[in-house]
């Protein structure tokens, strides 16, 4: 499925009911000073980066989202006998799929590190089911990354590397917004960004492992997920995390 | 010590002889086509960040550099009690010291992510000694967190938590540029980063761990230092790294 390309930004209309063009001849004003598409979410602007300074008024928000942290395994491992190209050509399929995965369910990409990805749902376009959408986009990036890598496999003759993909979900409030003063930074950071990394640490090769808040808020999506109980890095207290 | 701010880009003056006006008057018309001081190093310009694609019309280049990585120790643990004021005030000052300290040394912050910065060294802005930088970076972090942390600790009542750093610095060839094409993201890949990452992660509270190629181009502020054996996850062999 290919995305849907929206012709105004869907952020600044939902929260502002400001219709700004993103494509075609009325779009070209904007983009002269600045206002285009997000490299974030293709369907929001750059201003929606921004919303919360320019139209808030505040620096940082506390929103209700949801995390999704996607990783590929073996990554480490691969990269010290591939080449330079069969690398990049690995990289930029990966966060393709991702990307193409989290847009169709109206996540943005916040972060690519390395071999991670980290997306955030509910911030700038929001949906109720943000929880959903993110559980809906994780399994998405497993299939679209199953039917991609096998053409990897065979291009740079990987047959035999795991290749396999690692996702951690977690929902509840977070911060959101500029970090640092210097360098300003648009991501998100709490206590539900850490689980969601962690749970994607503790996830096997393409799992998804959600917590318990995601689980409540997605269960017509995740009948019959069991919960199992893991111990995560830097958390006192086990956390239960339910397979999705 | 501040920040000596450059009048013109340095990056564009370096490679391509041009100068490119940051800062008063002479920088208006710039800004408004768009060229302003980047925010991964604000002696640089917009244009520098992505000079390989316009310049040397090629999305990724391989280039000889240094990458380092930190990380504030204690964080994922210390957020599950703080305010989600007292986590953003931290992490404003982490990413602000650390800033400071990378641009001082001529880096590039490349990436924050939750608890973590990634700089890398030689890039827009040359220099033979990028090994060396990246070390006298490294200390420089440090330096200035031990103060700052005084000062934050007694803000937000953390007496008794870590709030130490963690840093791993790395040098060799890598591959600098924009990786995927739906989502384009500046930064770096290979090994060399994967070590960096893997090395903060094997150092202490307050360490800095660095390859035996950076401790060779840094020998002379790296006197008396020893090598000790670690298995990194991810690589088969072990590998040697010294205490800067």
């Amino acid at each position: 499925m290919t995305l849907q390309q929206a012709r105004i930004c869907i952020g600044c209309w939902q929260q502002m009911h400001l219709p700004v063009p993103l494509r075609g001849v009325l779009s070209v004003p904007f983009r002269a000073v600045g206002i285009r598409p997000s490299k974030m979410n293709p369907n929001t602007c750059t201003v929606c980066e921004l919303m919360f300074t320019r139209v808030m008024r505040a620096r940082k928000i506390t929103i209700d989202a949801t995390i999704l942290f996607a990783d590929l395994r073996g990554y480490t491992t691969l990269s010290q006998s591939l080449s330079a190209d069969a690398i990049s050509g690995l990289l930029d399929a990966f966060y393709d799929e991702c990307a193409g995965a989290i847009w169709q369910y109206d996540g943005l990409l916040n972060k690519t590190i390395g071999d991670a990805v980290m997306a955030v749902f509910n911030f700038p376009i929001q949906s109720e089911d943000h929880a959903k959408h993110a559980v809906r986009a994780a399994r998405e990036i497993l299939k679209r990354w199953r039917i991609e890598r096998e053409t990897l496999v065979e291009r740079f003759g990987l047959a035999g590397s795991d290749l396999g993909v690692g996702i951690g979900v977690s929902s509840g409030e977070l911060s959101f917004g500029e970090f640092g003063r210097s360098h300003r930074d648009l991501t998100a950071i709490g206590t539900v960004v850490n689980t969601a990394s962690r749970a994607q640490s503790a996830a096997g090769s393409d799992q998804i492992l959600v917590t318990q808040d995601v689980y409540q808020r997605a269960q017509s999506d995740l009948a019959g997920s069991q919960a199992k109980t893991y111990q995560l890095k830097g958390f006192q207290e086990p956390i239960e995390l339910y397979a999705a």
